[in-house]
């Protein structure tokens, strides 16, 4: 029985992946796997109650003795946020650049080369060095974090290449697009946005976008960055070749597109529930984002789904709402 | 008076780095800097003997209350060298990755926004993840590290972005090309035969060369590389714009062309001392690493020289040694 483990996996898309992992296990670990969940936060009742599941709670930095225990495969997902990370800048140092160096120091104690999958992020990018920000990403972008967030996912990327090719670990890289629809409140992330545009107005919610209708961004859904990660963790290094981080599947849309399939899916009184109030702050960390990302080596290579659309991921929103029994508060701006 | 730290002043760049600073301060710094030297060996007593110099003996990551004293201008210096690295693991991350984070806090606490020149690598460039390596690297080239000396300098170039963009300090990478010719013996770092096919014939004695003859790799000289890390420490950051690792003026050559400048500058008898023995270890090393740099920023916007030619390289080892009083015998195998 394959020994799993997730990092941050309390959090949308790591406790999704979880159940994903026991739902439908990839057909080469040759059954269900014996998954241990860890978190600093408490995990999801459903995901603990699992008979295969071993649940740890506590901060990254004090699981050396966990981590050095011997699993064959590793998501690490957990991370300070880049908000947070931009406005204390010790915790981005201490949580995501030492959290991690705890984890692979532990893994590479264990000595038997798991595989691991970092969830890094397209935060990487940012302007090219006294130039503009390229049209389109990809692995072969020259990367310019511009929050201490990005740089630290970077920095691991780098540090995560060089356990591998010293043969600790066999890992691989995830640059996640901005997730969305991410449900529940707004938070304080730039991005936040993104999924409010969407699901407040399906709430019955008047939302306020703060950027141009002209806007565009790389987004996936909670499923295909799940996918995605699977198929990161299964793929033959073969096939990777010495690519270690790999750009995830993006749909590339503008705000207005955006509305457009919002409309499309869910009717013009929804989409007319979205005003736009320009705001200066969180239009000028947009537009030091990529407008579009290509997954070269995910889509082209290793043959990742991706979305098909914008109006698909609107979709999966629903239909998660749906499943959930949450449509009574969460879909009742639909008609 | 501007306070200047060197790290790594011990170092046969630092030295000299230390050396130029006294005999020639920028003349933005209005005058000699008081001059802090550290280093984990002892420093040269000539450096130590002058009343403007402080020297500080002892491990870098114990200096945190020396770095947070409050430096004008530091160049980082200090780092375990690529062969160490490799061959113990934590040794790099200790000296060259927590070392620079130990250097970087304590200038942070100190809030007095140090202008900081960092010695980064050559060794950040390696094959594209899949691809060859490309011809000529400079700073557009996407890093590839194949060491973990060069991971770790690259992850520092990052941190140092990052610490720059936050307004802690005001900070500068210096991508070094692999500097020749080296006084003293071979060492064990596999790129010590660029230095020793010159340095050994000059002083009589046989030297054997691993690589084939059409190797070819970026060199600089020990004076245009001080010169460059001084260009990049008083360069203008309205210059620079937001370029922070800058790649320094390389000649290229190729074996055989760095042995016809041997046999121009002190005749054909030296030349034949070098004799050919294909080493499939170090021709390996080699093969990863750059063929040729090409300094786009540090030339074509700093303006800084460079070499004119591997031969004034060959002549300026040569002057060296007769200005040390060495020639008796580094230069006894000369006509």
């Amino acid at each position: 029985m394959k020994r799993v483990l997730i990092t941050g996996a309390g959090g949308f898309v790591g406790a999704r992946l979880a159940r994903h992992l026991l739902a439908n296990p990839p057909a080469v670990w040759g059954g269900s796997p014996a998954l241990t969940l860890t978190d600093q936060y408490p995990l999801p009742p459903d995901l603990v109650a699992d008979a295969r599941v071993t649940a740890v709670v506590g901060p990254l930095g004090d699981q050396a003795a966990l981590f050095s225990s011997g699993f064959d495969a590793v998501f690490h997902l957990a991370s300070a946020v880049s908000g947070e990370c931009e406005l204390d800048f010790e915790l981005g140092l201490r949580s995501n650049l030492d959290g991690t160096r705890i984890l692979l120091e532990g893994l590479r104690q264990a000595g038997n080369h798991p595989t691991v999958v970092f969830s890094s992020s397209i935060a990487v990018y940012g302007p090219d060095p006294g130039l503009l920000m390229p049209a389109v990403v990809d692995e072969d972008t020259l990367p310019a974090p511009q929050t201490s967030y990005g740089t630290h996912k970077l920095m691991c990327e780098y540090l995560i290449a060089d356990y591998t090719r010293k043969g600790f670990i066999d890992g691989r890289s995830a640059r996640l697009m901005t997730v969305a629809v991410r449900p529940g409140k707004p938070n304080g992330a730039a991005s936040s946005f993104f999924s409010g545009i969407i699901r407040e107005p399906l709430a019955g919610v008047e939302a306020v976008c703060p950027v141009d209708p002209q806007t565009a961004h790389p987004l996936a859904s909670p499923q295909s960055t799940v996918l995605s990660l699977v198929g990161l963790m299964t793929a033959s290094r073969d096939v990777l070749k010495r690519r270690l981080a790999v750009t995830l599947p993006a749909v590339n849309v503008t705000v207005a597109e955006m509305l457009d399939a919002l409309e499309r899916v869910a009717g013009p009184a929804v989409r007319a529930r979205v005003r736009f109030a320009h705001d200066a702050r969180i239009a000028g960390i947009v537009a030091n984002w990529p407008r579009a990302a290509k997954a070269t080596t995910a889509t082209g290579l290793l043959g990742f789904p991706g979305d098909p659309s914008f109006d698909s991921i609107i979709q999966q929103y629903i239909d998660d709402m749906r499943l959930a029994g949450h449509a009574a508060t969460a879909l009742k701006g639909m008609a």
